[in-house]
């Protein structure tokens, strides 16, 4: 369909390295020594714990263990050390970007999850989560706004042997289930590699940033849609990704996971059945964070009947040449949107966004202050993405 | 309100030793050599595995590690032992119960979760699980059947000062969405000690049960409630609980929670105006299993003007002198549920009964066969009440 950009496969080298942690250097020396449980602990623990300027302290009981590291804190990760108390611990070594990230213990040469906090499906298992808070939390914090419901669906699926069903997740704006004659747009939005279709409504908070947009006014009611993706399988070892160290064709890998299938054949119907939607390709979008971008690109641009809105949030862009391979593009698609955290590839993301509108097609490019690879870039793109649609 | 029945203490006893899974002695001595990967592993993972005669081998890598024990396979668990490849390795020494269990694994002292299966919120913690297929297990099964959906809410509630929100989840039965006009009767359904709203759509799939049942024309399709009954921080060391061995004033416990005002004040009024709800007495039920059947005992008999239908689940009895204690019960109550499994005291339900029964108060008593306080027992329950309501 298209080459990919030299900046596309750096981003997605990252992913598949999960490096979804990333420090930054500080100046100061002195740890603040005002620690607090993290947000996302579960009830009643006390660590893992954050402090002011985003240094984590962990706390793990095991009292004959030889060796516990955590994969958080830069290259090699945090080595605890064993207390008196035969509890391990430590802090690592600078500060973490703001925002969630993905950990797991190395214990005794195995992979654990931390007890003191919940678990995230990332990486293709449920691994550990620590929220650092963010100067902009606001925008994604449960706040004394009306919600909106996130809702479990069983979708019958002609793609899953098994069962016959597949599951995903549907946000439906706070006013849904107040005017039963009202229909609402919809948002197709995907996870990245290695996750699922819980990301968006836990770690991405997906439901709070639309519950905030909607009662200030910023966006209109839409519903969201979160299903799997279905990358996780091809791209494991022993998947459809190369074993020699080639680099993978994610688009021809993307194809084999039959994921345009579920969507278009069984997911869109099913969703147009069972909500109050606008059926039609004006009130229809799909958007992705890094692997559920570069499923949205593959999809969307070919699909365009189907879905009036693009995002690609660290998955790569909309180039010029996709717009020219695209019959009627210019006609049909009304919002393109290409973010980026500021320690990817920001200048890729600037480039694009200027050659697009030299090529004369609307679009919006998004650099995310101070982030990675990671949730925060994610949730800020939901943030200034969603107030575009179905204007 | 009502003198505890003995069995009810020991019934609690059970739950607050989170001594769910019990073991059957077998007679047989060979173990079956057709392990299979659990139900219930994450994506990908072969471990733990479960045979047909419910036998469960666990394999868990942590090559420098002293010891590995897991908590499943009766007093002391299943010590497991060291391979040639670094990895931990054992059988339980005796079948498990049919259904669904709790577990974890202590490596050197430590609690930690299995790294193979997925996670349970169960004795105040997010806890390993591990399902044994059950020779009934089709009635909660996912079927090619019309699915309902499960929704998490969001309702404003005065008693928590944080957010002033809490979570809970909603099932609403397959033909909600398509009848825009059609109102339905609502159960709301408690967990145990130490789980929270999570666990019956989980692991007690409440969410199948229903639709199974209302596929085959054996339940009228109704709305479920699985809320929060804010017990796990009252009974934690430390909080309302008797430090010196005393036993607890459970009916005094459970009062301090605080969770009739939430479901009284802020949940049924929430529910009522946010879903399409037959918002009288007479279409309300209240059940819950372990601590929430005994949840529902204090505060359904208090609330009869609310409830027609009450059902506890290895959570006690309605005795006759609860009855008495109730103005209005004959006329009110119109379902009258009690359960436990065979392993727990049926003696003591089954003698409720006929007492219920002399004093001319129309009740089911049910006892769930080869199953102890676990979660079998309680799908069962559910499969059992569902059918009694709202007729």
């Amino acid at each position: 369909m298209k080459t990919q950009k030299p900046f596309l496969s750096s981003l997605l080298a990252v992913a598949m390295c999960s490096a979804f942690a990333q420090n930054q250097a500080t100046s100061a020396g002195a740890v603040a020594d005002d620690f607090k449980p993290s947000q996302l602990n579960q009830p009643g623990q006390e660590f893992p714990q954050v402090n002011s300027q985003g240094y984590v302290r962990f706390h793990i009981q095991a009292p004959q263990a030889q060796s516990v590291v955590v994969t958080l804190g830069g290259r090699g990760g945090t080595p605890l050390t064993k207390g008196a108390d035969g509890a391990w611990v430590g802090t690592t070594a600078a500060p973490m970007d703001e925002g969630f990230h993905y950990y797991h213990l190395s214990i005794d040469g195995g992979v654990f999850n931390d007890p003191g906090t919940l678990n995230f499906y990332g990486s293709t298992r449920w691994e550990s989560g620590i929220e650092i808070p963010a100067h902009d939390e606001e925008f994604y914090s449960l706040k004394a706004v009306p919600h909106g419901q996130v809702q479990q669906i069983l979708f019958p699926s002609k793609t899953n042997g098994v069962s016959g069903f597949k599951t995903a997740y549907v946000y439906t704006p706070p006013d849904y289930p107040k005017n039963g004659k009202k229909r609402y747009p919809v948002l197709y939005l995907q996870h990245g590699w290695g996750e699922d279709e819980h990301a968006w409504w836990n770690q991405g908070h997906a439901n709070l940033i639309m519950d905030n947009l909607i009662a200030d006014g910023k966006a209109e009611p839409f519903i969201v849609v979160m299903a799997y993706g279905q990358t996780n399988d091809a791209f494991r070892p022993g998947g459809a990704r190369p074993a020699n160290g080639q680099r993978p064709n994610f688009d021809e890998m993307i194809r084999r996971t039959g994921f345009e299938s579920t969507l278009v054949d069984d997911l869109i119907p099913y969703v147009d059945a069972n909500f109050r939607t606008l059926a039609d390709q004006r009130h229809r979008a799909m958007a992705g964070l890094s692997m559920g971008g570069m499923e949205t690109h593959q999809i969307a641009l070919k699909h365009l009947d189907l879905f009036s809105g693009i995002g690609l949030f660290s998955g790569g862009v909309i180039s010029p040449e996709d717009v020219q391979g695209a019959p009627d593009f210019k006609n049909k698609v009304k919002v393109v949107f290409c973010s980026c955290g500021s320690r990817e590839n920001a200048a890729g993301i600037n480039t694009n966004h200027e050659a697009l509108d030299k090529a004369g097609i609307k679009n919006t490019a998004f650099v995310s202050p101070n982030t990675a690879h990671e949730f925060l870039t994610w949730r800020r793109s939901l943030h200034e993405f969603a107030p575009l649609l179905f204007r």
